[in-house]
């Protein structure tokens, strides 16, 4: 048996020590972290006369999970995951955290151990949107992500997406174009940003808002855990809105755990010709998903019925007022922009481009624009917000 | 009071007199004729004593409908109207007759007297769709019409329409293409085509479908006599599926007019920020319309559950098979040249580009290839089928 090289009574580090130890999902850390705190668990894993620690779980069912837990104490030392996350400016919030999500009850038995978290952890406990689909969205996808973020960003509610590309990142950038707060949910650890082609707007997002992650720095994002992490997503979020998704998709997968947990879920039409927007049609067909059209519309769905207002026309524009940070008067495409500049240092055109989404002759057209009407500033290091 | 100049105890005369004396959806005319023969209604119309021909209407009312009736019947004749559809090769067709549609019965109290048919009648007694929509339709929704009216109609089913612009007329351009059943329900007589840039296109439907009116002809097509077309199509059709509608629209009052009659209504999605699909989207939020993107869903609106096919991804194509008349190996838009040309008669492609609702350029390149591939043959007159 291990020898524990630390304080196995410390509340918050037999916690994380069990967020290494097993998966989320894990039936039988399920049952047991149901049934005695983290501290009595460990205690008994690290018992060689181990035993029955609760039932109802077959004995066998126990020398199984302890056959599955054991490896992982060899090494173990959750204050690595803790230095880590502090040296990202982040933090492990445990359930007994005024931030900890009442949400997450829904999910029991399979209740995370703990979230951890770069950014704000409050924004964790407002009521939020989840905005999620496609990696390949269309450019039609992408706009009506953005459009609908920015509105529901605009009303005060919370964008939870997952940080992939595509439709996540569209709505990602769609409440930072507002100043509004967004979450993005993550599958692996929250010392990497995943997909790396997101960094950026990653980091945005945990400057911003939060990044969010059921497991521990130094975990790797794998496909079981993407599904977890989609499970997490749902149950943040009040409800639950897909953009775009082929037939079989993963924003598909997370719509049907939000269902499972008896939160409204909305889907966007498209064409009828688009793949993309072949599993939304399916959601609102199969899964009796609230077909949405605009930011009303999507309010509704965490709303009670008529409170976000009358059903509107698309003639009345999505998106509109721009009550965050940036400069009220600016279009989309500045606002983009404008959002993606640094504060204080100065970032060249192409990166500003890859943090706005958008191309390097867009963003330079945008730049001019926004250094004619006093937004942005040019020196020799670049360009800054003015 | 008026003499009579035609024969009032003959029921086909009686029957088509009441049709012009009264406008459909006349409340005690519905009611009049529901109690009484049209012989015997008449009768007590031309009878100077008058009196209740039956409860429980109050007698003014009766006075007030004697008032708006009388003036109709100086110079009253059906036998004018019966000569003039037979100069259009069409005729009148009663409750009694074989092809009355059963259907229609679910309208009481206002069940048309009559209907106008020129083409074949006994299309009025298959099982049809109704596919409707916007007069301003996009290229997008006229695609989608033509596509799912084509897979309708090869699978046996009539396509049922109104003659209109738009959506409609790429519905029975759509049957037609392949040869199928399609049926244009007309708001004024079937003595004219309306609207007349659709003349080609109804004279077409005439041949290998039918045209249908409860007006007779002489009447000219007026706003209200529209939305009683309507509630005819509705009754007409199985099910009404709306491929493109403004968020205020007439293809919405068809679709409103199915629905109070029990029958399924289905809408085809399209983007978020088309005009002309936002009445689509509003059915499938408010009217608990069926989302439908492809064939099957279409005839599963008119079918049981699963008896159309398992639900399919939208890669499989629409509108594939070409059972009807053309040659099957044709492409879509070959098809609907092919289907434009006359069978004896030779046209110029200009007259073709009209029926086909194409191109000039695009039909002259279709005449070409269907000439080469032996389907099509140019003399001097023009081009015609081979």
């Amino acid at each position: 048996m291990a020898e524990l090289v630390f304080d196995a009574a410390d509340p918050v580090l037999a916690t994380v020590a069990w967020n290494r130890l097993a998966e989320p999902g894990d039936v039988a850390a399920a049952r047991l972290l149901g049934a005695l705190s983290p501290v009595a668990a460990l205690s008994w894993l690290t018992d060689p006369v181990g035993g029955v620690p609760c039932a109802p779980e077959d004995p066998r069912g126990w020398d199984r999970a302890r056959a599955r837990w054991e490896p992982r104490l060899i090494g173990l030392d959750p204050r690595r995951e803790l230095a880590t996350i502090r040296r990202f400016g982040g933090r492990v919030v445990l359930p007994s955290d005024p931030w900890w999500p009442a949400a997450l009850a829904d999910l029991a038995p399979y209740v995370p151990v703990c979230l951890w978290v770069r950014g704000d952890p409050a924004v964790l406990a407002a009521p939020g949107l989840a905005i999620v689909g496609s990696r390949a969205a269309s450019s039609y996808g992408v706009t009506v992500a953005a459009d609908i973020a920015a509105g529901v960003a605009s009303s005060g509610h919370v964008v939870i997406s997952g940080g992939a590309y595509g439709i996540d990142a569209a709505a990602h950038r769609g409440a930072l174009a507002v100043g509004g707060p967004t979450v993005a949910v993550l599958a692996g650890g929250l010392d990497r940003f995943y997909p790396p082609g997101n960094s950026d707007l990653l980091r945005a997002v945990g400057r911003d808002g939060a990044l969010v992650a059921e497991l521990p720095p130094g975990s790797s994002p794998s496909r079981p855990r993407f599904l977890l992490r989609n499970r997490l997503i749902a149950a943040l979020a009040g409800a639950t809105l897909v953009v775009e998704a082929a037939w079989r998709s993963g924003a598909l997968n997370t719509a049907r755990q939000a269902s499972d947990l008896l939160r409204p879920i909305g889907a966007v039409p498209g064409s009828v010709s688009s793949a993309v927007s072949a599993g939304c049609h399916r959601m609102v067909r199969e899964m009796a998903a609230t077909l949405v059209t605009d930011v009303a519309e999507a309010l509704e769905l965490l709303l009670p019925i008529g409170a976000a207002g009358e059903s509107t026309p698309p003639e009345v524009a999505v998106g509109s007022g721009r009550p965050g940070g940036s400069p009220a008067d600016l279009a989309p495409r500045e606002a983009l922009v404008w959002d993606a500049l640094p504060r204080r240092a100065a970032a060249q055109p192409d990166s500003v481009a890859r943090v706005a989404g958008l191309g390097v002759p867009e963003v330079r057209a945008a730049l001019g624009r926004l250094e004619l009407a006093g937004h942005a500033l040019r020196d020799a290091g670049g360009w800054r917000r003015a």
